[in-house]
């Protein structure tokens, strides 16, 4: 088949997926241009909208008869610009595949398509009395096949794990249009090569997920939560190893927040009042959830009590009421709603635990060098080796972005961390990939995507 | 590089490993010719046994030049055939490579060469305080690099997933001995594919694993099991939902033994004492391990108690010592030992639990119709969907199995479910695998393949 004009290749396009099914020019809404932290806003040639796994897999071949690159997406809310169309992309939203197609409450499986929402999700299975243990802050907006193919991490993967951990089978379109049909719900299946596990993080460049099956928890009915200020990193770390041991498999939150950033949601964010005073150096966010309120109360307590009495804590407030734990929680959210500094750059990385309170101090020394009088703050998910920083430098703070990045991730390519704990790679880190994978693993990654998509038409340019 | 003859390549490969890295001819000793099932027993050309993962990449580099197929093997205990030499192969064995590289506390992790046994692994983590939740039969002499390559299930799947949930990190050796050096302790880490998923569970064919950092999970010190008899299987699969909410994460096991089977373990097991009359269809182990003692076991006579007043059972026995613990697990261990019968086939598939009732009784009628006399038995992991069948259809048994292979896997594929839930596909299965894996998730595995060890050095013939 010889290669299409671009008028013939869009004419094409919308027979497959017909009428309503595609936006072109100014009817394409901006939301379908950029995600988060995009500062570039560019319209896609065509947006398509297909409804059905069949459509993606007409339109992914007809892309790759013509090497026409395309760009898959779904809520737009990531982190990295790995969904926003380049210059000559034709972009393919899920908004159309928003079907729940089964809750299963025998497997506790949840089948759903790419285009479902999170909270969705979230709600279909508490409303059959289970758990998809899942969450982060753009749940209302976010899409469960994003959610994939990001690995989306979040606060609970302490207990729970990252996305990945959370799924049994992915129904992928290759970049050939050949249907990859893994929707199964076999939480035991070891015929083969786990194939899934290709498109589960992949960022869209090795085959797009049009369905998944989902891996649903016991929904937990005891929440315990406490905020304890802590007067250097290793009680901290000791901290975690007492409350795993003690807690055991309730622990299902270990957050932690360094002095500069509670002084800045002490300053910043109005609608938090914190509850301890800022003297400290750490603030760790300790939560348990389990299967019986009483007993896991009183559990939470003795271990909090525990602690104290081994000088693991220096002060500890234990909330006693759902307020109360909204309250406690609204202080961790806080560290992503400081306002009034200006734009603020948020990074995304992992280190063991053991280099964090040394990472903490020198990571700030080096941004110092360059800029004393910077805002900036750490805190994380450290029960998972995950280290968020914000930081505006001053005026014009986007500009400095390569340099920042420079120092941060410098420092953690000594430290042998990930560059990216969660949000993935995208257009935003791919300079800095070789700070956390080897030349070969790199090469390995080129191989799999020449073989999968030898064409380069999936999200071209992404991930590397 | 042109190809080598035979003779210089041995010697190649000897000065490589040294003295003592190697044996020949009749030093060789059977136990490295072919796993538990195997019938085959053919010696490899030679049996390398290095100290290093250096060695292992000077070794395939090596082969990789001289087209020279090459077997890695663990502790021999696979139960498809995978690891047994084929005819012209070099046998790669571990038994120098046993070495717990360190146990980590603060992250939870242990980090161990391929060859360390995984009783081994259990025992440092528990004197660690910690917990590496895997575990099967074959523990004392089987080695993590073989748990690994094929992706081990065991007992206590339902809570702490596969092994491929419980693994953090991998080094491993491509083909052509390129080191992919993945062995880093962060639990979240999203820079790029996650290449170590494509040696979890590929069975030595895509890459040779030499070290992995392993996920430990805080030590339960509460365990609680009771044997229930239950009249039909729909109430089974009911007490499986009434358990899973009740006992949330604290549920560790839920076994079921079909009556066909607990009749054998009560004639053909002399050790074993039943505790419930042999009238029940179905015979449930269900097990509760958690953080604490008093309050565990509270929750779970309760659930127990819950269970009998909803009519979810019709009898139960529960333990309240350890040695009525063992005993209880002795039952449905049992079931690996039944003697006296003769050779019995084993099967290892997984199927959707709503259609496990249904298999049970067809697959025992499509068998007899063949075999109206055939001693056999089902039971399993139905917790996680997972069923073993052992069957014995008289004198030379042993030359039916594919005709039983086609009954069973007949119906497995009939009802959408999976070859192999545990043990992999090895030789033994692979004229099956169609039965569970599509044309186009076959010719992705090829592909794969193809890439990764484009002259088919590795492992080669098996799975596919």
């Amino acid at each position: 088949m010889g290669a299409m004009q671009p008028a013939e290749l869009i004419e094409q396009l919308k027979t497959i997926v017909g009428p309503g099914g595609f936006r072109e020019g100014s009817d394409i809404e901006s939301k379908n241009y950029q995600d988060v932290m995009g500062d570039r806003a560019i319209p896609p040639l065509l947006l398509l909208r297909p409804s059905s796994t069949e459509q993606v897999s007409e339109i992914l071949k007809a892309c790759h008869a013509a090497n026409q690159p395309i760009a898959p997406q779904g809520g737009m809310t990531g982190l990295v610009s790995a969904a926003a169309p380049l210059q000559g992309e034709i972009s393919l939203s899920f908004e159309r595949m928003k079907k729940v197609v089964e809750v299963d409450r025998l497997t506790s499986t949840m089948t759903v398509e790419a285009g479902v929402e999170l909270q969705t999700i979230q709600e279909q299975a508490d409303a059959n009395d289970l758990l998809f243990p899942l969450d982060l802050g753009a749940r209302g907006s976010c899409t469960i096949g994003g959610n994939l193919s990001t690995n989306a991490g979040g606060n609970r993967v302490i207990r729970y794990g990252m996305t990945r951990d959370l799924v049994i089978g992915v129904e992928a379109v290759l970049a050939d249009g050949t249907i990859i049909d893994g929707l199964h719900k076999l939480r035991k299946n070891n015929t083969g090569y786990d194939l899934k596990q290709l498109f589960i993080g992949s960022e869209g460049t090795l085959g797009i997920i049009t369905r998944a099956v989902l891996k649903l928890s016991s929904k937990p009915n005891s929440q315990a939560v406490a905020l304890c200020g802590v007067n250097n990193f290793d009680k901290v770390a000791n901290l975690l190893v007492h409350v795993q041991s003690k807690l055991g498999s309730n622990l299902s939150a270990f957050e932690v927040i360094w002095n500069n950033t509670y002084k800045l949601i002490d300053k910043y964010v109005p609608h938090v009042t914190v509850p301890l005073a800022d003297g400290y150096d750490f603030y760790v966010l300790v939560e348990s959830m389990g299967s019986n309120t009483a007993r896991d109360s009183e559990l939470f307590f003795d271990t909090l009590g525990q602690a104290a009495d081994n000088d693991l804590v220096d002060e500890v407030v234990i909330a006693d009421s759902n307020t109360k734990i909204k309250n406690l929680w609204a202080v961790r959210d806080g560290a992503a709603e400081v306002i009034g500094v200006g734009y603020m750059h948020t990074y995304d990385v992992s280190l063991n635990i053991a280099d964090m309170g040394y990472f903490g101090e020198e990571v700030e020394k080096r941004l110092r060098q360059e800029w004393p009088d910077a805002t900036m703050g750490l805190f994380g998910h450290i029960g998972d080796g995950n280290v968020h920083i914000i930081i505006n430098v001053g005026p014009n703070t986007r500009d400095y972005h390569l340099q920042i990045d420079e120092i941060i991730y410098g420092l953690i390519q000594e430290l042998h961390g990930a560059i990216s704990a969660e949000h993935g790679i995208g257009l935003m880190k791919k300079k800095f990939l070789s700070y956390s994978k080897s030349e070969s693993e790199i090469a390995l990654m080129k191989a799999l995507k020449q073989t999968m998509d030898p064409r380069g038409i999936l999200n071209p340019g992404r991930v590397f």
